[in-house]
């Protein structure tokens, strides 16, 4: 495995690899679920790249930036273990050169959701992995559906801008408790720990019910917050049932694939999850 | 030579084409300008591109976008003339697909001069040569010096997203009365032909007065603006002398390489020209 720490050294040691080239972008903290990805990428892929880079611009100001988990050796032994041929580990000063001031937005999806309740974010991501593909050159991109809206984003982005990249899009990985992987879970208290399970129980209640014919919009939501509400750390920031390709909120009956999604506030710690309810 | 009429096309095409690869990307209404681009990029490719695309999205609403000429048989033969192995004329559907939505925006450099001027310009044309390189994929892609600003903007994007492309800058081409070329210069009645050359005038005068020692800012302005002003038919957007990186307006002494710039319009059809003063 070889680390590049320079995007003039990703891009020498980039363009002998093998196609096709699988690229997994990430900003460390590795878990179960990043591994997932590098699995699959492994699996499809003749070459595997990985990058990781904590992205400062898709951070609010009073967001974790600075606190964001850098574990370093963790990270290449985890690359190592999942067989990456490459790693991406640029400075943010090569990542946004000198008084960068360009910005890629895909526009209204941006805005609603995980965009309202951190203004800006999508942005960054979608202006980061850009620059992270066009860096990368790879012929695969893939991405957790852990995050749901990130996931629709940098699809609309890719189709729009015309990036010769397929993105794949691979499930959430949880632990055996049901709570999704996430590189903010250290920051839980075990009591936080314990109510967060609130998160995964709501949506596989929404999902049973689903199965079960329910297509009711506001009774499958009500399903998933009132469990959430009752647990005393937990602060909702949304529960949404949305149609899965606009991401516009469902009104009464569901009749086209869904995609049920919340974020929720544990103190200063902030979780999301998700489930997609398909007809 | 061949022409790809859709994007897949192009890219099954432009895979098999040695590198290194050039493109010209144009809206067509090809002239000496577009041929002289041509040229430079036959001279040092191994593989010579162009596109021909007519971006909606850098046209505000009130500006000529179905006027605008398409000559497609000229075009083409004059590609065919250059030596271009291979020809991109997309569909507008293709290049701005069902309801796409991203943008890309360089900032603050695209909102002064042109950009103050056609608001969402700059906009436009950063959002389509995103596009336009990722379907083109070259190794270098040449623009003119002629849209000077334009050049600065597609620089600094391509800077800071760091699309791995080298951007060529080629020198203005005039007609023999002096008059830079542009697809627009057949608006021109022949009246307002005769005053535009005011333009060039006002350029070479303040050429030769950089050349003489003369560094006072508003001097040199006044010097291009005062002959134009004086064309009964002219009405001038603005006469700029600007830091050459930051298009800063340079204030008394000038001591950097500046851009001597200026829009100018006759009746409908606006004009652009400008110089660089070297120190």
């Amino acid at each position: 495995m070889q680390v590049a720490r320079t995007v003039e050294e990703f891009r020498a040691l980039r363009a002998v690899l093998p196609g096709p080239v699988g690229l997994v972008p990430t900003m460390g903290a590795l878990h179960e679920g990043h591994r997932s990805l590098m699995r699959r990428a492994r699996r499809e892929c003749a070459s595997l790249t990985v990058s990781i880079f904590v992205n400062p611009t898709q951070f609010a100001p009073n967001e974790d930036f600075t606190r964001y988990p850098r574990p370093e050796a963790d990270d290449l032994s985890a690359c190592e273990a999942e067989g990456v041929d490459l790693v991406l580990m640029p400075a943010v000063e090569e990542v946004y050169p000198n008084g960068a001031t360009t910005t890629v937005s895909v526009g209204p999806l941006s805005r609603i959701l995980e965009g309202a309740s951190r203004p800006g974010h999508f942005d960054g991501v979608a202006t980061v992995v850009s620059k992270l593909l066009n860096i990368g050159q790879p012929d695969r991109a893939y991405f957790g559906q852990k995050d749901a809206q990130q996931l629709l984003v940098i699809r609309r982005m890719v189709r729009d801008l015309l990036f010769p990249v397929e993105i794949v899009g691979c499930p959430i990985v949880r632990d055996e408790s049901g709570l999704a992987l996430s590189s903010r879970n250290v920051y839980l208290s075990e009591e936080e720990c314990a109510q967060a399970l609130s998160l995964s129980r709501g949506l596989r209640r929404a999902e049973a019910a689903w199965l079960g014919g329910m297509r009711n919009a506001p009774a499958l939501r009500s399903l998933v917050h009132d469990d959430i509400a009752a647990q005393p750390l937990a602060r909702i920031d949304y529960v949404s049932l949305a149609d899965m390709e606009t991401l516009g909120e469902c009104e009464g009956r569901v009749t086209r694939d869904a995609l049920l999604s919340l974020a929720v506030r544990f103190g200063t710690t902030r979780l999301i999850d998700n489930t997609t309810l398909r007809v």
